[in-house]
Formats: structure tokens, C-alpha cells, sequence
């Protein structure tokens, strides 16, 4: 949520004009994102948003994230699109670092999803899963269960700082998810990140999706599971699951996209393995804020309380699907 | 350089319904400005600048500022100016903090101003003044002579820190400005942080003026000293004083806005004045640098370096003026 790197008018000049853009009419560095540093770029032909990609990024990363919003734009997928330069290329150098200009999506998140946000939600989850069903990369998912032991190790000690109890908490869930999530469940690629923030809603119709930083390969269930943590819980004194919610959720899936009888099967393990992936991250965060930092992180003990849900939570009907 | 507080979806729809302004396409936290929050609010109609204003500032000056800004805009000068509500309140409330929603102003700011650059914003400049001489309100500088010696207190045992020496020169300079400025010069509203970063250019031309929250009432000719010092120095090795730039500016200035002769006399005086008022709040907050900060302050030294140079200045000649 921050601008790293300063980009005069010179360098930027001088990076347009391997675009066919138009001319530039301002540029605003905007407080997007916690990785990279971001600018809205403004010409006489567009917006868009011009990327610095800094080094918490994996250079090795950058061309699935980028390969993969274009083929989604070219399935009817509505997201932000990565430009291509004069000679083709979509990365270029900008200050020392990689940046990309992709294209800039209007619209507005939702801090409090409503019942038909779910709905729309579910459907464009679905079709963005059906969209990329013929990507040809390959991305492991770095978040998914190998990645949390190494993780965790990072800040147990400080787990019950937290919360006292959380640290066995966690400990008994790592060991329930050891084998990794079930087998036989459908794969592809995953946004692994569709918090209402990255989803953008213009006149109340979804408009968009953003922020694929996150998105790799695995069980396309896991990504559903992962928009029931994020958009079906009240948070606040309650942080009780909105089943209604949850059931607008499944339901505009299921209707693009059929669930397999594993997959209804394995949604409460799912959600349980998509709370714990954010516990751990949230988690680390909130133990390790720079000094001075401007941005809160997330509140881990949030997805205490989603956790608890699921490890009480018996079949998809808990979730609002049908049987 | 930095969003402070953050504005939901509906707290924004909320207080944008009290406007006659269109409907929300998007808006984004902006990196603008280090004192308050700002965001870029884009509707069907048009483009703002959503700024809340945060602890910081003095609340009681608003009015200064954004009647200020109404008034050069009746007076033809391109600027950001408030947008009045359905009941004509420019100032509301959002978030818990006083809000004002102002337009847009298209443009680029230039890091490294041209001589052409220089010769427009002394236009500008004088523009401004003339267009400012039957504005009615009155703020005192709180930056100007009287404001620096407990500035300096703050600081003082800690200025060598930054210089071997600096305490000395800035001593030195404190004991010559002690009377205030010359008296005798023509008074009115400056900008009095006139720097290439507050000014906007389009296709080589100047389109605007941005950033009142340091207007004032003080010597019109100590808002040139300003700019002379802001505009005409090269930094890195030389710091070196460019003649020409200094010579555009000022026939800019005067072309529009003629000198008087005690404002000719009095500039080596004022733009050392003028140094030394940047060369304090730098050096303050060079010292107190929030931990985890992500924005560098400014280098006192540049003014170290222009200060040498205003002490060795004998006329306006040696700014490039005519005698």
C-alpha cells in the first residue's frame, strides 16, 4: 500500500514511448497493492496501471502472472490485461526494476458483500476456472500445505503472543493437512486470492478481477473454498458464517460449473485448509510489522474464528450447498 | 506520501451523495502530499481529488485554503478548487476527519525544469499575485522569520549531525533575518511552496498550480526568492546556480508584474531568507525520520549549497534580473 519507487516525467516518458499508448496527460503513484509499486497512468487514449515490480517478487513468477490475464482477456474474462510494447514484449525496465503497463479495470470493491455480491461472485469464479482450463503454464502453488511447516517454523515461538492456545491450535491443523488437500479432486489454475478487495463491482454488476499475484495450480475447489473464508463470514463480535451467503456462493458456481460429488464432499477440509493458509500468513504478518509502517495488517484472530467454524462444520450442506 | 485512513465503499457513497457530481466509476488512495489523505475519485462526470484532512493540519486555516482556490479560479488561474455541496459547503465530513472533494487538474510535474519551464512559471507566479490582490482573508506565515528561531530550537543541539558547521551557519543566518523581512515590499497571498513538484505542465505548456496548504500573506517578492531557489539550482556535484534559468524566470515574472525597485534590492536578501526557511524544516525532518518510513526527505544539504551562493550574491544581476 505504498510507492516505492520514484518515476519522473523523463523515465516515464522515456519507458511510453516504446508503447503505442498515446500521450500521457498525468500519472499518480497509488497506494495498491503491498508488493510493488504502482502508478495510474493516464493518456489521451486510456488508463492504465503502470507496475514496478520490487524484489519481495519472483522475476521467474512474472511471466505466468502476465501470460495468464491475457489469456483470460482473450476467454472473455474481465481483468486487467498486461500491454504489449512496439516489438511485443509485455515486461520492460523501468528505475532498475521490471515493470509491465496493463491495462486499468473501473469499478469499486465491496467491504461488505451482500447476498447478490456472493452470487455474481460464485459465477465469475467458475468462468474465470473454465477460462483457463487451456493455459499452458505451470505455477505450484507456494501457499498451499508443503508451504506452511516452513512458515510456521518462522514465528511458532511467537505464536501464543497472538492468542494463548493459538500455537496448538495451528499445530493440530498442520497435522491434519500433512497429506496435502484430498486427492481426486479437479485441478487448474486458481486466483488463490479473491478477497472482495480484488473483485470490482460497477452499478452493482461485477466489473472485474484483479491482483493475480497469487494464482496458481491446484484444486479448483480450494479457490471456492478460499471465497467462503473471505466473502461468507460477518466479521466483527460475531464472525459467524452467513450461510445464506455461502449458498449464493455455491449456487452461482455450481451453475457455471457443476461441482464433482468430490468435491461437495471435501468443501468443510477445504475450508479448513483455505483458514488455516490465511491464519499462517496473517499470522507471520501481524507479528512482524516494520516500525512505522502506514498499513495495519489484517487482524489473524479473524480466521481463529473461521477455523473454528469448519473444524465443527460436517458437510457441504454447513456451507449452504445442497447434498 | 501516503493513505492514512481508509474509505469503504459505502462511508464514500455516502458522503458523495451529498454532491450534484455523478456516479463513481472507481477511486484509488493516492501517493499525494505527506500531510493529509488523498484519493482519486473518478464518476461519469469528471475526475477529483478526495483529501481528508488529517491531524496535522490546522483546522481553523481550511477556510483560508479552499476559499483561496475559489477565488483564483474565479480570477482565471488553473488550480484545484472545491466542489461545493447541494447545500454550497465546501468542507464535510468523512472517516471522522474534515473532507473536501476538488477537481482534477490535468498534467505532469517536471523534475528537472528547462529554461521554457522556468520563463512560464514566472508567469505563473506573477498571475497568481495580481490574481490574488482582492482576496479578502488573511493567514499569517507560520514558516515565515518569526517561526524559525523555535523551529531551530528543536534541532538545534542535534544540527551538526547532518553538517559539521551547520549549527554556526544556520546561527549566523537566524541572527541576519532577525528583523523579519525588508520592509517596504509590496504584501499579498503567496503560495510560498511554489516547487516544480506543485506545478503542472501538458504538452510542454503550463496547465496548473497545485498544493495552497502553505499559502499565506507575506512579501510577494519572497515567493520568487522561493522559486528562484526551487527552480534555478542544479543539484548533484555543482549546486550550481543557472543564471539563465534564474533570468527567465524573472523576466517571466516581471513581464506580467513589474518589479519595484525595493523588491530588486531586497532579492539576495530573500532568497537567502528563503534558504534558510527550507534548509530548517528540511534539516528538522531529516533528523526525525519516522522508523520504517517509506518516503526519503529531502537532502538539507541542497540548501547548504544555495545558501553559500545567496551569501555571495550582491544584486539581482547575480540571479540573472536586469540592474
Amino acid at each position: 500500500m505504498a510507492v516505492y519507487t520514484e518515476v519522473t516525467d523523463e523515465d516515464l516518458a522515456a519507458f511510453l514511448a516504446r508503447y503505442d499508448c498515446g500521450r500521457l496527460q498525468f500519472y499518480k503513484g497509488i497506494a495498491e497493492g503491498v508488493e510493488n509499486t504502482n502508478y495510474l497512468v493516464r493518456t489521451d487514449r486510456g488508463r492504465y496501471i503502470l507496475t514496478l515490480y520490487e524484489k519481495r517478487v519472483n522475476v521467474a513468477d512474472l511471466p505466468y502472472f502476465l501470460k495468464l490475464k491475457q489469456h483470460l482477456a482473450k476467454r472473455g474474462v474481465r481483468c486487467p490485461v498486461p500491454v504489449a510494447d512496439r516489438t511485443g514484449e509485455t515486461l520492460g525496465e523501468l528505475n532498475g526494476r521490471l515493470a509491465a503497463l496493463i491495462t486499468f479495470l473501473d469499478g469499486v470493491s465491496v467491504k461488505r458483500p451482500k447476498l447478490d455480491h456472493c452470487g455474481q461472485l460464485g459465477r465469475a469464479l467458475a468462468e474465470l476456472h473454465l477460462a483457463s482450463a487451456d493455459f499452458g503454464m505451470y505455477r505450484a502453488n507456494a501457499l498451499g500445505p508443503k508451504g506452511w511447516p516452513p512458515l510456521y517454523a518462522r514465528f511458532s515461538s511467537r505464536a501464543d503472543e497472538i492468542l494463548p492456545g493459538l500455537r496448538s491450535m495451528i499445530e493440530v491443523e498442520l497435522a491434519a493437512h500433512a497429506g496435502g488437500l484430498p486427492a481426486g479432486l479437479p485441478q487448474g489454475v486458481i486466483h488463490a486470492d479473491l478477497f472482495p478487495d480484488n473483485v470490482f463491482f460497477a452499478e452493482g454488476q461485477l466489473s472485474g478481477l484483479i491482483d493475480f499475484y497469487f494464482a496458481c495450480n491446484d484444486a479448483l475447489s480450494y479457490d471456492i473454498a478460499i471465497c467462503l473464508n473471505a466473502w461468507c463470514f460477518e466479521d466483527g463480535d460475531g464472525h459467524a458464517f452467513d450461510r445464506a451467503k455461502g449458498a449464493a456462493l455455491l449456487a452461482g458456481y455450481d451453475g457455471v460449473r457443476a461441482l464433482t460429488t468430490a468435491e461437495r464432499a471435501a468443501m468443510p477440509v477445504l475450508a479448513r485448509a483455505a483458514s488455516l493458509r490465511f491464519l499462517l500468513t496473517r499470522s507471520y504478518d501481524w507479528l512482524n510489522q516494520p516500525l512505522g509502517a502506514l498499513v495495519t495488517p489484517h487482524n489473524p484472530l479473524d480466521y481463529v474464528a473461521r477455523l473454528r467454524f469448519h473444524q465443527q462444520a460436517r458437510s457441504i450442506a454447513d456451507y449452504g450447498g445442497g447434498a
